[in-house]
């Protein structure tokens, strides 16, 4: 996954974003545009989205050039004139970004990422920044309902294999584990981010072997320690006793190995899961967990949680990968201010809030959070502003936070957002209250 | 997008794959393994499935290479010996692959591609394969249905900007037109496949100018020809009647500059498509074609075909790029025979079919298929086989078809399936017929 550092994203946007620029640079417009990054609603299933992808964000802007390959293509186009070609091979982007951190909750209508640069520069970012932080914030949506609902167990993301393709894949695990899963299966999160690795086997060893009592042996004894075992290849309850009658004889030896799980990836995962700690509970083996896969989603994972299914940790895959129930989020990037003056998108459904804007978070002496208010960059408004400048003249403001930092401050801002809103049923009426300012109302006004 | 060559990927897999080589290598066991990839069932939205991603997989395995930065991590993991990760070192895939060629229909359960070769090997494969055939296999299924609701209208992938990340908005498009579609906003899969690139322009572009009738004008004399306006910014019919007039004015000059077609991105598609169609017709501009856009799958194309809205292309986005009303296929890569032994997974609601298999397609004298079957690898059957072999001790067996061959084929293919099986509407009872012969019946049966 290694990048051609730079110059490889050039070309990953739509064509009309390089058309567009070709007009404005024809028609002499530099002036200042202001665009914002937004989700128009949130899906039935979320009453709550995660920001993330700011600083994978961050180094697509910083790093966007076009090289001369990329250039030759563009000019095979026919439409593009040279000295508009040659404007794009000395890029640099140069203007500023304010932008919600990582892991910041966010609300419907609400600005998560403002660039402000002349309007070529501005609008060249559009597609890749949707690209990028979409994703992102999908998944970790998505992997937060996952962690409220499993109510401390671990969780480990599962879903490399039908991620779409590989950038999706890396980014799922990065975006789940910010939002408060605890490890991933997919290698190469581990080595890029320092994301726990955690792996067991598959159904496909077990069968390799002529029985499976040889596979479980087999396995354990190759591996240092913490062995996993998945006991749902043939009967589910038989493997349970060869997996307690397997660790009472290593106990018996002494033995250095040892069998710290098991993982049932099938079947009513309730009942196997109650059945398996009972037969292992039965044998002494009240030491060996339970891991429990197949299919879940934070639906499932709450409904065996309050069956009282004895699972100490979840893989979830598919759904959490894809963000099978919402697998899109209606993110727009759009453009509020020209040249000092606001803008305003006024297509049916699909209108905008014109200027530069800003979103303070209100809380109660409790600390939960009572509301957000949509303002005008510039006002005074009660709580916390939530954007901060990321990037000024072309350059980080400052450096990014760690991973592990995001992730707890994450886990924080959910904790602070009040009860109601941490409920994993359709969100309904009970929506968080997010207003606006009466400045804003009124440009609004003035802009239609 | 550019990658190091081969090294890149061999980290971006689970880790229990890794894991089990491990023990496979710790075991000795070296015996050839047969693998085969299929989807265990489609999605209630879905009649027919299209493989595709065997290109890039085929890639994939012959590159697949452990580079010693990579060794190290996993050195550093602590639980792999230095005799495997000197194996790993030197790995290279040494097996032989069969698969359906791109672009071909296929339904639930039969085997797109077969991998033999030494289990580690067939076994180190698992992760990666499915990701990359997944996802092109799911899009280009997608997308085959848009075209069947387009009859024969143009259709373009909007998709990239809410596509999961930089590599599915890539694939997407390769995958979209593969199945069919016209065009791709996406400019680097025009650079690297050569598939037609379209764009129009934005509402930012729009409402950067003072007004309508400015950017119109601006961007229609700015460009060679071929301009696409887009429609909805503010009063559709008003801005159909702006352009109604330029291109007048512009025809009166006999000006080079002149306007194609015209968008409209929001709204009811069918009402404004049609006072477009009437508006322009009254202005003699029978000329300029209505593209439609804006939340649009192939349901919504083929209610606006038959309602009779007078649109000559469409643009599909995130319905297309993440295959909103199935983001996941139920695929799997299970192991079938070892050491020249069947095997076979019993786990309840994911059994598998023992052994080798080739899948035959009978036509009837008409040319329409008529059914599949499932045999075991060497049997004769009626029709066509549709697995061939495509790599074989490591190697390419013969060099990949151009993305046109696959798209004529795939085209081809579809025409020849019956038309049940091309409905839009959900499956229901007339699935296509797949039976499977005695002789894998009774293997099926001897595995139990």
């Amino acid at each position: 996954m290694t990048r051609i550092p730079g110059s490889a994203d050039a070309l990953l946007t739509d064509l009309y974003q390089l058309t567009m620029a070709a007009a404005y640079f024809g028609e002499d417009m530099r002036e200042t545009a202001v665009f914002e990054l937004f989700v128009r609603r949130l899906p039935p299933t979320r009453r709550f989205l995660i920001a993330a992808g700011l600083e994978r964000a961050l180094e697509f802007i910083g790093a966007l050039r076009f090289t001369a390959t990329q250039l030759e293509f563009l000019a095979r186009q026919g439409s593009f004139s040279q000295p508009f070609l040659d404007y794009l091979g000395a890029f640099r982007f140069t203007g500023t970004v304010h932008a919600m951190p990582e892991g910041s909750p966010f609300f419907a209508e609400e600005p998560i990422l403002r660039v402000t640069a002349p309007i070529i520069e501005a609008q060249l970012l559009e597609s890749r920044i949707i690209n990028i932080i979409h994703f992102q914030t999908l998944i970790a949506s998505k992997a937060a309902r996952c962690v409220l609902a499993a109510g401390g167990r671990r969780l480990i993301d599962f879903g490399m294999r039908r991620a779409h393709e590989g950038d999706a894949a890396l980014f799922a695990a990065r975006a789940a584990y910010l939002a408060g899963f605890d490890a991933t299966a997919t290698v190469e999160a581990g080595r890029r981010w320092g994301i726990p690795i955690s792996g067991t086997v598959a159904h496909s060893y077990i069968e390799a072997h002529d029985d499976e009592d040889r596979a479980f042996r087999n396995f354990t004894m190759g591996r240092p320690a913490h062995t996993t075992l998945l006991i749902d290849t043939y009967d589910t309850g038989h493997a349970a006793e060869r997996v307690a009658r397997l660790q009472s004889e290593l106990r018996a030896q002494r033995s250095t190995h040892g069998i710290d799980s098991v993982r049932i990836d099938s079947g009513d995962l309730e009942v196997l899961a109650k059945d398996v700690r009972r037969i292992l509970d039965e044998h002494g083996c009240q030491d060996i967990r339970i891991v429990l896969s197949g299919g879940l989603d934070e639906l499932r994972i709450a409904a065996l949680v309050s069956s009282g299914a004895p699972a100490d940790a979840f893989g979830v895959g598919t759904s959490l990968d894809v963000s099978a129930d919402a697998p899109a989020l209606d993110m727009a990037y759009k453009l509020q201010m020209y040249a000092g003056r606001p803008r305003r998108k006024r297509s049916p459904g699909k209108a905008t809030w014109p200027g530069a804007k800003q979103v303070f978070r209100e809380y109660g002496p409790d600390g939960v959070a009572l509301r957000d208010r949509i303002v005008l960059d510039g006002e005074r408004a009660a709580g916390t502003p939530l954007l901060a400048e990321v990037m000024k003249s072309g350059r980080p403001s400052a450096t990014s936070p760690s991973l592990e930092t995001i992730r707890r401050d994450c886990s924080r801002h959910i904790r602070a957002l009040p009860k109601y809103v941490l409920q994993l049923d359709d969100g309904g009426s009970a929506a968080f209250s997010v207003i606006r300012s009466a400045a804003l109302e009124a440009l609004a006004a003035g802009a239609e």
